[in-house]
């Protein structure tokens, strides 16, 4: 019953050899079987096959979506329709540890509102940063419109690196939105409330109540918004709603559309018709646009007054310094969206069956020749529909949002309420085709399609709805994204994908070869501040620190231990804990949590992270690591020993479970030397095939040889408790270096197979 | 530039049946192009044609994956892989508003670790609840190892309705296994530690820590578990592990594992070999066997005392009345597995390159005889290993846990060092096939594989390394979990997902069609109590309330207002709103959320959820509907209007933003008929087909028919008004009726919509 571990990894090297070509082969079963028996059509294969990513293949362009009510991002591939990831924005989550170490919390803390902990976010849209109007992938930006708030997101490692609250909405479902060069994110305000954070009844709605639209200055080189150096215009109580920047053509202005330009107030409890009556009463609604060169040129010139800290255009200022406009708009919309060179913008109305496209050229004569039907009741010159109105075409009834292809003057709409896609040609005014999706459409996107150059190819239809899509899981439904091939005169259907936490509202598309996250940070790295953290540690440098009344344990973690394996600290003591992870291997992320505390850290290669907590009552709390990170992962834990007020250890030295003899240790390194011939053996094949030539095998050869440089200091520390003849610590000694091989060994072993499946040839000796 | 209703409402008709027919031609790239495009092997073809799923198509079997370290559970389904449902269970989760409204918070107040909050937990291992050995689809189990703790899920809504926390243990990894009818969840201790909260030190582990194994007693028909019925085994300080309960042949009795039976303590800080040396040094760990019946009888029987209110059977007891066993089994195993007929038990050590397989005869004739080879320290005693072993088959090294197949003898190993599957006959001792997977396999799954009758077909490879197989995303990678085609001889490989969020460490699969779940509640119900709520509200008698010092509101929502839209209450007070939906529509759900507040609601169809605070600050606070329910679901608003305390309202009625004249009202009632006209053709179309043979517009049908009696309702509101000449609300009642009508519409178009996508055929007039 023994086990020669020799023969153990040779025979499971030998069944890999042995196996690893047969398991090559594949099923019997034809093609056209399977398909009957799924009742696949020709044209589901076909979509099939433009979707279908076989192991290992790589998306063509990367989608972040909002996460609506979930408060996060969530980041998926096209044309696969894989979600590869939920980066944690405006709400905790443990598994990325996001809102539980001290330097995540830090950042949720920058959007607390008067004070007060909100531990969520209703994102709405996602914005990536550009450059002259291209996307250039370094920063993602979005909005929580319960508690107006914006985050920047930094692409370089997926994470949330700042909140900023605004200074005066009370609700801001239109951010976030950037101009050409990423000076401006555009936040608008949703619905009116007084700037101030008093209480104004509702009679005083018109006269105190305002809506507006804030400018947040960025800095790009600093990866941060500039609260400082950003305005607000003031507004009137219309409930602004989205926004798109000016480009080429129109750089330099803001277009900004809204609903209930009526100013209505509901009551429906009070026998007032409801909201939804009195705000969709007109036939129109007003698009704002505002001039934010020159108000920036303004604020620059110090001549806008900051209030409560703020810069802030009231409007009469506004209108003096001529920065905003109004121009009728369909009832109800819901985008606005200027086109790629800048010279037209299309709006359209939820409860309107046409899109309106708007002349840049001729609102522009308009301002010009200050050419006004009139002015609204706060003063702000109303342009007249003719004289901004390229056409109007009739795309069907609910349309929401309009994206741009790739061949000019083509538009794909939503249209929410006959649940459809419409193709059309804006410049001619004419539907070019349409195509049922499932169900209520809101918004669209096409690749790269709010950048000066949108790539075409594909369309996602960001559904409301998916109601019998999907197998059922209860009441709460996924949300359901359709995948449709644009690449063609016709649209067609390609995949239903459900979204299974969160509601999108908006997303964005890149082409994933912009993006070039990092996969480690440097050692010791404070990943939210952005800097080498001060609590990092090196290996071997590990301490326990009582200072400025608390308990500071600098530590690390490792496959497979977390230095240090006891914490000894006394009832009422507070603890801080850093832990970096010394790894350099890819995706080797260890955690951390202790019974009795809501902590759970995600400590990436490289990264340092903190926890700090009272000990509050005496008491024995294991620890360990949460990321199954090796073979030995269960046994990467601890014991933080919380000892009673003025404790007295008593006489005693540790009970040993298992007595260790001299047999013991020299059976131990029989052991090891067998299994170092193995692996002698694997580097042997590595060593005689090309693996230079393969950069995953590389980084897996440099971290093997890192943990055989682990063994060799076990071996050694063995090596000198034996010459001591103490076989206790010489055999458990042994016994690590063996932990060490075998770490080598799955390292190897990987590398090994990687060369194997994938055509690595054999190299001349030198 | 004005726009006839009827006119868009038609042409919008009209443009989707002209379109409809067309957008079915798909495109003329040949499935060739399409290949050698993206580059995909026949074999690829094969894989997409074996997972791919068009719109509508329902998976065969769901998934419900641990969440690992985010706390939650996640649904996706086989063989599309398409992610459907991440379930709240120990992390509050805003999109579904759970630990957000009040019924959900007390959920989650059940699992306090001594009355302290804990926002997370790191998720293991679920299992449903069983009948005879067989998934009957109505719950789910799953632990929180970090601060041991037991979660049920009812499948009937996919909500989580308990919480329960384990009274002896400080972490708990080997949980939930259910026993075959489950009458109880077996629930293991991890790491050693007192039973009491009691600090003891580490010196004294031998004596005083404690590992343990609960059998929480669960009521099928209350669907919870039962504190007060449970028994928890004290056992050695060893690291129980996984478990897995006997089932027809050894029926009556559980197995569990354990590492570290060295009982080694670390302190690499302190010079000593960390715990990961000294927890695997011995060559084998103990097998744990358990009689849960006979344990079971002599709780019933009075005969097992409790401590602090929690029955538990001391080791001397256990010993006494032959209730445990043990058995060596290879070294660190993760994973004990039963066999369908429950005569063999399958053991791996993650250090060991061999899968043993037990005979439960040879244990069962053992214990008959009483044949021990002797006893543990603590005097549990030990079957020889020669007595209990069947054979023992070299599968790889680093084997984990073992899934049977369908067909008698064959099973599935994970092999973790080697990163693969192996394929063997544990009846002739003998390795089938192997399959390498991406990368270092932690658990596998076959469908169905924990129950009586494994249906074979799919297996998944929970992988714990992704490395480079998706496009990147920062430090923190995916998880990816493999679909495997099981159902030939040889394995293959069909389709990489990646986990977006969270580390699923095992997962269960259950037929798709077992489970029942509802898509609405019955109206006014408390579904985290399961029970008619005492806050629920019909339409039509939301009311204010003030009692106990608190200001109770009873609302409701709709498409697309909520009752109240004007809350008011003075600074200080306690405001408690409760809002039902009075949806019945399937997918209907709404959202509620509050500036300044940390709420978000997720009211599905018939919910009442409620949320209570402290309206601390006199102000201006918007809330609306966050889900995106309807065309007009962004005027879906309302205000929490906090006044000061002793505020004297001023004299003033509400200013009008804009003021409605009978012309008006004549205009909105004439398009209000023409929208009329546009409906009845609708109907007509609808009605003249046989749209009673679709259950889905049979669904579509009622809820227009509710819009539209809601569209009566409003229509004689305006026409009173207009009787009395008030054409202000008149007309506002003329424009909801008209919002009714674009309701019905959106109903009907996609009725229709349906029946012309579904081959509906013309049924002859009565």
């Amino acid at each position: 019953m023994k086990l020669n571990k020799k023969r153990a990894l040779s025979l499971m090297m030998g069944l890999a050899m042995g196996f690893g070509a047969s398991s090559s082969a594949y099923s019997q079963a034809s093609l056209e079987d399977v398909m009957k028996a799924r009742g696949l059509t020709q044209k589901d294969l076909l979509a099939a096959a433009k979707t279908y990513t076989p192991t290992g293949g790589r998306d063509e362009y990367l989608v972040f979506a909002s996460g609506g009510q979930s408060g996060q991002v969530i980041v998926y591939g096209i044309p696969s329709m894989r979600i590869l990831k939920y980066i944690g924005v405006f709400t905790p989550e443990p598994w990325q540890g996001y809102g539980f170490d001290d330097e995540s919390k830090s950042v949720l803390a920058q959007g607390r509102i008067k004070g007060k902990d909100i531990t969520w976010g209703d994102t709405h849209h996602p914005a990536f940063s550009e450059t002259e109007g291209e996307y250039n992938g370094r920063y993602l930006f979005i909005n929580d419109k319960a508690n107006p708030r914006i985050a920047v997101i930094d692409l370089h490692d997926f994470e949330t690196k700042q909140i900023v609250v605004n200074p005066f909405f009370k609700s801001a479902h239109g951010g976030a939105f950037v101009t050409p060069n990423t000076e401006y994110v555009m936040d608008a305000a949703q619905y009116a409330a007084p700037f101030s954070d008093d209480f104004v009844p509702l009679e005083e709605f018109n006269s105190q109540y305002r809506g507006g639209l804030t400018y947040w200055k960025f800095d790009d080189k600093e990866g941060k918004l500039k609260p400082d150096e950003s305005f607000t215009f003031e507004l009137p109580p219309y409930s602004q709603d989205l926004s798109d920047a000016g480009k080429n053509a129109s750089y330099g202005w803001g277009f900004t559309n809204s609903f209930c330009s009526e100013r209505y107030v509901g009551g429906i409890e009070r026998g007032r018709p409801p909201f939804e009556a009195g705000c969709s009463q007109k036939d129109t609604d007003f698009l704002h646009i505002t001039n934010w060169k020159k108000a920036a040129e303004l604020v620059a010139a110090g001549k806008v007054e900051k209030v409560n800290g703020s810069y802030m255009i009231p409007m009469t200022q506004a209108i003096k310094e001529e920065l905003v406009y109004l121009v009728p708009e369909p009832k109800s919309p819901h985008g606005v969206d200027v086109n790629p060179a800048g010279t037209h913008i299309i709006v359209s109305g939820k409860l309107d069956s046409h899109a309106w496209v708007y002349s840049w050229e001729k609102i522009q004569k308009a301002i010009a020749e200050k050419k006004f039907e009139g002015k609204d009741p706060y003063g702000i010159p109303i342009i007249a529909l003719k004289d901004a109105l390229h056409t109007q075409v009739a795309v069907g009834l609910g349309p929401l949002h309009t994206q741009y292809d790739a061949k000019e003057c083509t538009v794909f709409t939503s249209i929410y309420v006959d649940s459809m896609v419409t193709k059309w040609d804006y410049c001619e005014g004419k539907v070019l085709d349409q195509l049922h999706i499932h169900y209520n459409i809101g918004h669209l996107m096409a690749m790269e399609g709010d950048s000066v150059t949108p790539d075409g190819k594909y369309l996602v239809s960001l559904n409301k709805l998916a109601i019998d899509r999907f197998n059922p899981v209860g009441p709460l439904h996924p949300q359901n994204h359709q995948l449709i091939d644009i690449s063609g005169d016709k649209m067609q259907l390609l995949y239903d994908m459900p979204l299974p936490l969160g509601e999108p509202h908006y997303a964005v598309a890149i082409k994933a070869d912009k993006l070039k996250p990092v996969i480690r940070y440097k050692s010791g790295w404070d990943s939210r501040a952005d800097k080498r953290s001060a609590y990092r540690t090196r290996a071997g440098r590990e301490k326990v620190v009582r200072e400025d009344g608390m308990v500071h344990v600098y530590g690390t973690v490792i496959r497979s231990h977390i230095t240090p394996e006891i914490i000894e600290v006394e009832e009422g003591e507070t603890v801080s804990i850093h832990l970096t992870n010394l790894e350099r291997a890819q995706d080797e992320t260890h955690g951390f949590a202790i019974y009795g505390q809501s902590v759970n850290l995600s400590i990436e290669p490289g990264k340092t992270a903190s926890y700090t907590f009272t000990a509050e009552k005496a008491g024995v709390y294991p620890y360990y690591c949460t990321e199954f990170c090796s073979a030995l992962h269960l046994e990467m834990q601890g014991y933080l020993l919380v000892k009673p007020k003025g404790y007295q250890a008593k006489e005693g030295v540790m009970e040993e479970g298992e007595q260790y003899t001299k047999a013991d240790y020299e059976k131990q390194v029989k052991t090891n030397i067998e299994t170092q011939a193995v692996i002698d053996s694997v580097v042997a094949f590595i060593t005689s095939h090309n693996f230079k030539d393969f950069p995953p095998v590389v980084a897996l050869v440099e971290d093997a040889t890192e943990q055989l440089g682990f063994a060799d200091e076990s071996k050694k520390k063995a090596e000198a408790f034996a010459a001591k003849g103490d076989y206790q610590n010489a055999t458990l000694w042994a016994g690590q270096w063996w932990q060490y091989q075998v770490k080598t060994a799955d390292m190897g072993l990987r590398a090994k197979t990687y060369l194997e499946q994938n055509g690595a040839v054999k190299v001349e000796s030198k």
